[in-house]
């Protein structure tokens, strides 16, 4: 049973949010798909995004596993809260190979301030299949109200 | 009483291995210093490093202390080992705010396979004080050996 | 599908170190059940367990998804090795309001050395039904070989 | 520079609020020292709170760390308003042998509704000296105000 949105306009507020993080263009990173409490965004394996190793740096997936986890929690908010970080703790379980990546994230407690979100990143091969997770993220957001100038 | 580096060349190492990680100067991100158990990252403000309210993004922020955290780990590694992220925990302490960031990271416990590091991130404000952290971390990092291709 | 136990006889070892964790049998908690990759954990809710708002404590809540985590890693390990907490990361939902407990936990990834699970710990109210969470663990464990008087 | 309390009465507050911990005093845990911002508890090792390896569990250092850090977040919290844990993360540096440990929390960072804390935990051995850590931790508390019956 999905959770129903405090907010019937979540998925433009998501988008547009989304849309003013301008690091997430820099990576390339886009969003996948809306609903109420799940936010997937998808980012293409680029040279320029590597370690020293060549895979995706941890620093890229944490990056777009945590703006999914954001607009995750942003989607299930009321239209007065903006969103923000309060802190998150990944996984890396494999070298980050693949010609792209996909970070899913899920709201696992939506409360009046804090919001707890739960994502993984799975890499997607030449056959453009999914595959198992190389990141788990567990994160907490959340809500700010009543601050000018600050929204979404 | 700073730790005995395994690697009389570790700087050499942490500084050739950094300068292979494409996605730090994709961010600007450089070497502040680098001593045994001990590495410090700068990484300046830059419109496209942010998120949606105008400060930096807290990938970003990740990003840098991850990187940091992760050399600080190699510093004591001897030389045969390559250093991979296994998991970072991030809280975010205040909007990242400032002209420019300096990840300060330390070994908290040096082991054969896996290294325990700490990092704070500060704001450097426009008269070039650093300002309280705007963020901690918590990280492990592993020795990976005798992973042909794999070096540093 | 579950994954394939390096060890058949994986059950009676998860079985038998549980039953040598003696702070488990403080708290009072019980295998609930052993499966490839995935062990539960019930703990009653004890006046003598809470914290100082009449609720379990934190710590309690840790420790049962802790010992939930490892020996859900154990199960998958193989016979010559031991196994070890290297790091868990756990939010707090709702307070621990319960007549008992249950940790579940899973493992998320199994590698040859190091073992990450994720684990959620539901309350059973006076109906003896599972309630939604209150509590969410990401753990690593590691696997230990070659140590004298370490097993399991 | 140590931090000013918010209300002046904190440490008898901290000291009411932790004496109702039932929990701790099931573990033996009481308060080594409470100041603005710091609190230190120590545990003595008993063989009813160890893991299977005969160390203490990593369930007793994550619940007395996790005190810990909250009474360090109450010492600087405003007379109205109680403490809650977050989220932890703990990693466990060494296993945990040693006569007693000391667990020290600090506040890294006080905010109005969110404190964000460190500690770490140390052994004592038989000469009674402090030794390295064995866990280091960080946690997030919050303040919750208006919650008729929560007090501290």
């Amino acid at each position: 049973m999905p959770p129903t949105p405090r907010d019937p306009r979540f998925e433009a507020r998501v988008r547009a949010s989304f849309a003013r993080q301008a690091f997430m263009e820099t990576c390339g990173a886009r969003i996948a798909s809306v609903a109420p409490g799940e936010v997937a965004l998808d980012v293409d394996f680029r040279d320029d995004l590597t370690q020293q190793h060549g895979f995706l740096h941890a620093g890229v997936i944490a990056a777009v596993a945590d703006s999914a986890c954001g607009y995750a929690a942003l989607s299930l908010m009321d239209s007065e809260s903006a969103v923000m970080s309060v802190e998150f703790k990944v996984n890396l379980l494999a070298p980050a190979a693949g010609t792209s990546f996909r970070a899913s994230a899920r709201v696992v407690r939506a409360g009046r301030t804090l919001t707890v979100c739960a994502a993984d990143v799975r890499p997607r091969g030449t056959d453009g299949a999914l595959g198992e997770p190389i990141a788990v993220m567990q994160a907490t957001m959340m809500a700010l109200r009543d601050r000018p100038g600050l929204t979404d």
